[in-house]
């Protein structure tokens, strides 16, 4: 896909960490919170006849762009068509032919790192109140502690971000025991990355930043030596290690 | 991995799927039902010294099995190394080395054909009463329910356990409007993929069955042509299409 394109669309950085692969295709590059237009160059460089890879880090359609290039399309009236539909049926009446190509999220490196703390149930929240209302969000942790999911937590923190995570943790706090195990995962399989466990009672808002994503155990997530786990039941159907 | 390993463990169906990939490697392969064997053998197999692969469908830690590995390790007291412990100290003390190679799960290939659903907070359930109480799950689908999360609902239906996913489309028309779409993904990125949008009040239990993953929307999920997407929020906050 990205090796077919005329074009590839990103944030900066991500531009840059795939550089070999853009090697010398024009780039429509952008910096954060600039989503809206990095969004609406890629789909006037599509609509002008040239095929645009925007690109995402993970997966696209996780807090990604995917969405927003469906939004876009839906309020500006531009037909979109399914990737089968055939170049005949785009040609006809200008429509933009749309592929999302799923990748590995975030929440799958970072499970993998840690060991396989989302091999049951799981709830994955977004701490970030820059496009959904604080209530919203503390509406949402507390439905998942309460029901016993796996927390996911992305967007933990940012430089202008700094009390949501402590909060958080305090909600969370009210529905799991203090040593409930949470995974700490920054910049899952880059050079920079680092992998920590610690208890939930002594998770430390100030260790995490903007990079990071958290893994909060759901009462039956276990640690067991540098791992995190949680066990799908098996143990309590059939005689496991007896 | 997979290439440089001595042995591949796996539910037949799997070990068929990446049959070029095994080539004539030895394989440990099982049945359904038959994970705890499938898992204690590829430890085994492991700790008499060979690399084994033990792969599953998705990603091996999304309701697969790398979660048993750890639980099958704790309870028997086989101590477990991070990949990058070295050899040297995997040797001493006869301890297994386990490396979670991360992959592209159901949630993110389905979310993919169907366009963007998962843009936003989610919470992925998985149906099965044959290790977890009906009632856990019942509770987790009305807390995700209520709390406005996209649900992905992951083992919707078998040949035995046909009544759960009306059940579970009861609990969410509870909290959702009768027209929330629900994105309906068969077999996904395999020849026999199929792909559908239907409104929730309209999802027929019968035309679901064990490879396919639904995803219903949130409150504010959409349709548009061919497409499921859940806007992220940009359009409260920026002009978009204006």
């Amino acid at each position: 896909m990205l090796l077919a394109a005329d074009c590839v669309a990103g944030y900066g950085l991500y531009l840059d960490l795939i550089a070999p692969l853009v090697a010398d295709k024009p780039t429509l590059r952008s910096g954060m919170m600039k989503e809206v237009e990095r969004v609406e160059s890629a789909i006037e460089c599509a609509m002008a006849g040239r095929s645009c890879a925007l690109v995402s880090s993970g997966d696209p359609g996780i807090y990604a762009m995917a969405g927003l290039v469906f939004e876009t399309c839906a309020r500006k009236g531009i037909r979109v068509l399914r990737p089968e539909a055939g170049d005949a049926q785009a040609a006809e009446g200008s429509a933009l032919q749309v592929e999302v190509v799923p990748g590995v999220p975030a929440l799958c490196a970072g499970a993998a790192l840690l060991g396989a703390p989302l091999t049951h149930d799981f709830a994955v929240v977004s701490l970030s109140d820059l496009l959904t209302p604080w209530e919203r969000i503390a509406e949402r942790l507390e439905a998942a502690a309460r029901a016993d999911f796996v927390v996911v937590i992305y967007n933990p923190r940012s430089r202008k971000r700094d009390w949501q995570l402590g909060r958080a943790r305090d909600i969370l706090l009210a529905h799991r025991p203090p040593e409930t195990p949470v995974g700490i995962v920054r910049a899952a399989m880059r050079p920079d990355q680092d992998v920590r466990i610690v208890s939930l009672a002594e998770l430390d808002p100030a260790a995490v930043d903007m990079q990071t994503v958290l893994f909060v155990g759901s009462r039956s997530s276990g640690r067991y030596l540098e791992f995190m786990y949680t066990p799908r039941g098996y143990a309590g159907k059939y005689a496991i290690g007896a």
